[in-house]
């Protein structure tokens, strides 16, 4: 049986001058494999009418379902509306309902007066069936020709997935018959790409032709995905979950995590479990941890806060580093990042605290504290540990590879505290 | 004249399955554009021979210089150098200056034993110019076919962005005869689009054929764009200079800036000019406030720090807001940002402060504080002042335009109190 695949049309001007990075595509991915059905291509294409319509027809080659993202706000440089109507055979009609919404969200939730311009979001192609966007003024629209199904809707990204999850993801497994696609992930940490491979090369050789190895290098760490799609979910669920074992085996001391999620992830799992709480002392990240920790939802329960001390007055003021050590150690100095974390964790009474410490770039190296040098520390109520690196990237680079190594080495104290717990 | 065009091919399944979302082509179509090149077409295809066969030919069509990142890894699952070799008719050879590269790499900067599958990395077809990978081991690639060039790079976004300026940006003016590319960009405020669409539309009506206008939403602010290519550089610039101050004169009050630059870019530069420095108080935004502050190099000369209170305790003990207010008001009120503004200003010692404190979802609301509801205050040494906001969406977003309308109100007190120098 042939799969059912999926091919991704996203328009817009501002994708291919690079003014905007495309996050939709990954979302809408993620979310399609879940139910089973493999994106095979994703294509970018200016809003110009020919290149749409090329799109079209060559994705509609290539896939059953084709999405097309953006292209439906109010303004003259949108045309993909008018666009599928042509390319559906349909004339263009007012739907009631849409109208009926568009003038609901200006009087109740915008309270603004509604233009003409606003109305014209009501108009849609007879051809499609019209799906309500709960959070804006564009509809999506569903078409359908010669049993392929498109789907067209708005760019922008809240409105996609809320048209997404309420009139797409459930309905398309009815209209098809979706295989399974089953992916298993993990995490290592502190072994490069190439050695990681040498190590598990007698376990990606066994792998079986339909069950795929991925490698994913980020930031020091290195991503393994087994991969496979078939029919029958129980036998392929079994069959991954198998060779995943031996992989873990192989990846030994390794592995941070046997599921697909971050490091800031891990931690904060590993502070719930615990019960145990948080405290940070940045300079260099400038609170690029802490904005990690609280992406997580929940992360009230477990994180209590963070000192950024970006200048020095704020390290001696606020975190009572000794001005002595700020001068014979300098600020990116080993004694001054213990300091750090074991002030900020009394201040803040917490069980955990990170401090961070270093010269991000491109400015403000010198030859014995050259740009990349970065000191972290972790403590808790024993002992604080201190671990300094050089990087050798670019300033967003290193703030985020400073963030990860930081939040891994809590995560290495906090496993040794609670090894019988977690 | 034809325009020279461009096109973008991404490798890999992490792009399909939406484990990875790609920043690169956004970086590249941004180069290329300032080197009057613009992007036709973006293609992501998976680790498929076939399909990444079927995508050179096709885009070969299209453009007249094809980009190719990603697949050039020490991996099994990366194919795409043997797939160059065989579609350009090459065979496989040790390039010695890659070998000595590589090895050079491993002695004395990795300072780690080289195994077989690096030194593969060296392996290139023979009828390719290499291009040296100063941050990496996978070189660069240059094939010509037909009148065409191919340009394949590493996936990894340093890499890939070194490996442009060190080899492709200035070299592929002098091998095709590239047009000029002008954009004028500028950012509003507190205007929607399509109400701004209204205010401006007898300025668009008047726009010429070849200039282009382009609206971009984003958290709460409309970015325009007027773009023009050509070959005549000074009259095409004339022409687009032209256009964007009467557009900029119809915008009017609602103007951010005239330049393609951030809320947080803006800020930076009226903190720089005005010899001001800012300090932060976060609590719902998690430290987001200070990372976007930080990210830009050299903030260390306005900004000093922040504390993030996630906690109420660190509200109390290091902001000192008081128990009294946080006991009627609750955390989340005007009274309680006020404090916190005014206590990190004082605390850090600088002429601004911000102070933002809400609730960003999915839980923690209750009827009179719902979700999205926050409150942010500005201070200086004159005055406080608080603005209350009601968003509506998902946690991300709403960190976000928390970020942004705190960065905003800032602005417009800098403003204020600067008008004469600014």
């Amino acid at each position: 049986m042939e799969k059912v695949l999926a091919s991704i049309i996203t328009i817009g001007d501002e994708l291919l001058i690079g003014q905007v990075v495309d996050t939709n595509s990954a979302w809408m991915a993620q979310e399609l494999n879940k139910i089973g059905i493999p994106v095979t291509h994703r294509v970018a294409v200016g809003d110009n009418w020919d290149d749409i319509w090329e799109a079209l027809d060559q994705e509609a080659k290539r896939a059953s379902i084709i999405f097309i993202t953006g292209g439906l706000g109010p303004t003259a440089d949108d045309i993909t509306k008018p666009l599928l109507c042509e390319y559906f055979g349909g004339k263009m009609v007012v739907d009631q309902p849409t109208l009926a919404h568009v003038i609901h969200i200006f009087e109740n939730i915008l309270k603004r007066p509604m233009i003409e311009r606003n109305a014209k979001q009501a108009e849609v192609p007879d051809v499609c069936k019209v799906l309500k966007n709960e959070k804006g003024t564009a509809p999506g629209m569903w078409f359908e020709k010669e049993g392929k199904v498109f789907i067209s809707l708005p760019g922008v990204p809240h409105e996609m997935k809320g048209l997404m999850k309420d009139h797409v993801l459930d309905l398309l497994p009815t209209y098809f018959k979706t295989g399974y696609l089953e992916h298993q992930t993990l995490l290592t940490y502190g072994i490069g790409e190439s050695f990681l491979a040498e190590r598990i090369a007698k376990e990606e050789a066994a792998l079986p032709e339909h069950i795929k190895l991925a490698y994913l290098p980020n930031y020091g760490m290195v991503r393994l995905r087994l991969s496979a799609f078939g029919y029958e979910k129980a036998l392929l669920q079994h069959e991954v979950a198998q060779h995943f074992e031996i992989l873990k085996k192989a990846v030994g001391e390794f592995l941070v995590t046997d599921k697909d999620e971050s490091m800031e992830t891990v931690v904060a799992q590993l502070l719930k479990k615990s019960g145990s709480t948080l405290s940070t002392a940045e300079s260099c990240t400038g609170g690029y941890i802490a904005h990690l920790i609280t992406s997580t939802p929940g992360a009230s329960a477990y994180y209590k806060g963070t000192v950024v001390s970006y200048d020095n007055s704020i390290k001696t003021n606020v975190l009572e580093v000794s001005e002595a050590i700020l001068e014979t150690d300098g600020a990116v100095s080993q004694a001054t990042v213990k300091q750090m974390a074991t002030k900020v964790r009394e201040i803040m009474q917490t069980d955990y605290a990170i401090a961070v410490s270093g010269i991000m770039g491109p400015d403000g190296g010198t030859a014995e504290k050259p740009v990349g040098l970065v000191w972290m520390a972790v403590a808790d109520k024993r002992q604080v540990i201190a671990k300094s690196f050089q990087f050798r990237f670019d300033r967003q680079r290193n703030i985020s590879l400073t963030a990860t190594n930081a939040l891994n080495l809590l995560r290495m104290l906090i496993v040794d505290n609670h090894s019988t717990i977690l």
